[in-house]
């Protein structure tokens, strides 16, 4: 299973050249033409020398005293993330994850569009989720050999998480987010970035607590 | 800001232990009364010997040539992630994507209860989401008073997240999961997880288109 090992770009790094994108795209809306690594630190909360670091991987911006074109900055980070270019994007699971991913606004803003969603329930398939009609997951090697898009969203049960992800990559998809709380078992040449809200309540749950005994061995000293 | 530090516990076991604890809960439910480490890694997907060692830093579990017992196991790890009695969590945004997390079964398997949800929309106020009615976010404070609940889960836009944090702080919540794209500035003894949708989806962007070059290069041999 590949998750980390893609590129010699670190993965967080890629990850905050998205927040990057997201506040250069916003300063853009409102006409800013100029912005220094102090501003942006400011917008993300992320360390100026981490901005510089993280742009360093890929080339020269910037100059000194004047700062970074928001325009050109806009367009190196969206052209590394290959943001720069309308991707297709396919959604398994029209559940209630599924449904709010639907009005997921970021996904536009960055040129990722939802061409197809799936799913295996009969009462579902056949019903509107915002503009898209739900397809059964039986048509959906047949329909991604038009659409071929690469990129899929999974939000489907673990129970069967393994399987329709398998359906996913024999109809091409390269690159999964998953959603459903089992690690998944795929060639090398598929990445997969796991999201589990689970996992993270349950660190949260621990660490909650942790603070609470660490305030109460404090309180009775 | 203190998101890893919490103890030495490594986050990925206890990420893990959620993965476990899901499991056990099942086979319980299935009446099956004991489970091998084998049997783990073919229902997670996680190494026989990661397992061992996860469960290590917690003390000596299982009976060699026997395997461990689901109850006891369960009710183990659900005591180490604190996951073993009511645990009260505040939603704040009640949008597309608080809307899936209160229809999300694996809180309530892990008794975690939504006891709160929240918003600053006046048309979402006053609304049912499930069986709560949303409150304004200026009643925050006051309710905790009464619900002590220390998780929250932040789904509201990237330009309030700090500022709602920070209420959240002030209501006496010191866990929270946080799916606004923003690093939150907070005291160090409050615990956050951030979840980006936007971010993962980039890195994917990045890797699927990856994997395309590599295959370019390599069909052109």
């Amino acid at each position: 299973m590949v998750q980390e090992n893609h590129s010699k770009v670190p993965i967080p790094t890629l990850g905050r050249l998205a927040t990057y994108l997201r506040v250069l795209n916003e300063l853009q809306m409102l006409e800013v033409s100029t912005v220094s690594s102090a501003e942006i630190e400011q917008q993300t909360g992320i360390n100026a020398a981490q901005f510089r670091k993280d742009l360093s991987y890929f080339g020269e911006f910037g100059k000194p005293g004047v700062g970074y074109s928001v325009s050109e900055l806009q367009q190196s980070i969206a052209k590394i993330l290959k943001l720069d270019r309308r991707q297709a994007v396919l959604l398994v699971g029209a559940g209630n994850l599924g449904s709010a991913l639907v009005g997921y606004q970021g996904m536009a803003e960055h040129r990722m569009e939802l061409m197809g969603i799936f799913d295996s329930n009969p009462s579902k398939i056949g019903t509107m989720l915002g503009t898209l009609r739900v397809q059964s997951i039986h048509c959906l090697v047949e329909v991604n050999m038009k659409l071929n898009a690469r990129i899929a969203i999974l939000a489907v049960p673990a129970q069967v998480a393994q399987s329709v992800s398998e359906i996913l990559v024999e109809a091409g998809v390269r690159a999964i987010l998953n959603f459903a709380p089992i690690p998944l078992r795929l060639p090398e040449n598929v990445a997969v970035r796991n999201v589990s809200f689970m996992q993270e309540l349950a660190v949260l749950s621990y660490q909650a607590a942790e603070e609470v005994s660490q305030l109460s061995e404090f309180e009775s000293f």
